[in-house]
């Protein structure tokens, strides 16, 4: 398998620019072979300005951005793609649009098959997981499954957030909610990214870039922590 | 229209005990001719140990409690229900239960037409509204649509929150969030009900309960503040 994935948990870490956290890890991964990115900005309601948000920044990293949002054809967009890169935003309204411009299996086959690398943040990097099952997004629009583009076997949790032992608050924890995913039969892995963490899959490899741990939620069994760096290519295979 | 209901932000408040925070409006709004309720457990996993909780606070009030998951016939038992309570936990869990029961419509009719007082709490509350596209829960189950039992006409956010100002986190604010729903086309109101707050209606009258103030969302309008007290009657009208 060809697959080649950076899926970041947040375009923006607190303090800084867009990407700029992760501006590195973009550049290693695109490398200087690619010319131009295919940008998704589905995600976000004005696609035109988020379009110039990452053409601007991608341009500094030496590269040219095209907006699928702007193709005449977005299967032909997708289909002829050097690189593709899926902002974020909302996560249903991100999966809704893929659906509806009939793109989620021509991204898949291109990724798996054709080996085009792919680039992910928050909803960018939940639309490339089994499902949307874990993402932390308000439901505005209905998709019509949660079934999602599955580049990888599990889920990912974005933005993961500790609980604040300080807090007043009633609503569920992250963790309480990835429990309550893990109450449904046959659910798969939940692999939660904090701000600053980032999942690099090459073939069938996969580690954790950044700068912050990421913590594993397995079905039935204790989460676990993982360091920068860590080796998660167990994550990979089929079965849970 | 015969329609009673009491909508709660949050079954526990910071500090106290289930349901304590909203006992007395619970007692004034069931009042003395209502002997036993229908409670709904279906946001928790665990139905029965859900049921129990409810049976054991309700009791201290002077009611009975059944559990509709204990009734042979989900539909008879909110047929012959005096009141009906469904409480709080994971909204599309809950929604899908009362679909895959065949209860929605059932419900509504209850309700609308037969005056049969309805609580609900958190979830509970989300579902009582026209859809559960303002929840802030994790999408762990497909329901079969987001369209609920549409008791109001217009959505309710629970648990709302205020941003924190010192937060480091970049996932979106409550606010950015239904702002992002209110780009969508015609989208209703959203009532934001801070924890301790709660709403109530009498046919086509509707006020303000509780501790804490609620804002209100109207797409294309500023948001406004509610005190607890107000009469929020305007929002029964379906027009937005
Ligand atoms: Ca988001
Ligand atoms: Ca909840």
């Amino acid at each position: 398998m060809k697959r080649r994935l950076l899926l970041v948990s947040n375009s923006t870490l607190h303090g800084g620019g867009y990407l700029q956290h992760c501006q590195q890890q973009v550049q290693d991964f695109l490398g200087e072979r690619v010319k131009r990115v295919l940008f998704v900005p589905y995600a976000l309601h004005d696609r035109a300005a988020y379009a110039k948000v990452a053409r601007d920044k991608l341009r500094t990293l030496g590269y040219e951005v095209d907006s699928v949002d702007e193709a005449d054809d977005p299967v032909e967009a997708v289909t002829q793609a050097e690189a593709i890169f899926i902002g974020g935003g909302n996560t249903f309204r991100l999966l809704k649009a893929l659906y509806d411009n009939g793109l989620v299996s021509v991204i898949r086959k291109k990724v798996l098959e054709d080996g085009v690398p792919y680039v992910g943040s928050s909803a960018g990097t939940n639309v490339a997981t089994i499902s949307i099952r874990t993402t932390n997004d308000m439901p505005i629009v209905y998709p019509p499954t949660f079934a999602a583009i599955g580049l990888v076997p599990f889920n990912i949790n974005p933005h993961y957030l500790d609980a604040d032992p300080n807090s007043r608050h009633m609503g569920e924890t992250r963790e309480q909610r990835i429990a309550q995913f893990h109450e449904e039969p046959h659910t798969p892995c939940v692999l939660a990214l904090r701000e600053g963490s980032m999942l690099l899959v090459e073939g069938g490899r996969a580690s954790l870039l950044g700068t912050t741990r990421a913590r594993l939620f397995t079905r039935g069994k204790q989460t676990t922590e993982h360091e920068p760096g860590s080796d998660l290519s167990f994550l990979l295979t089929d079965s849970p």
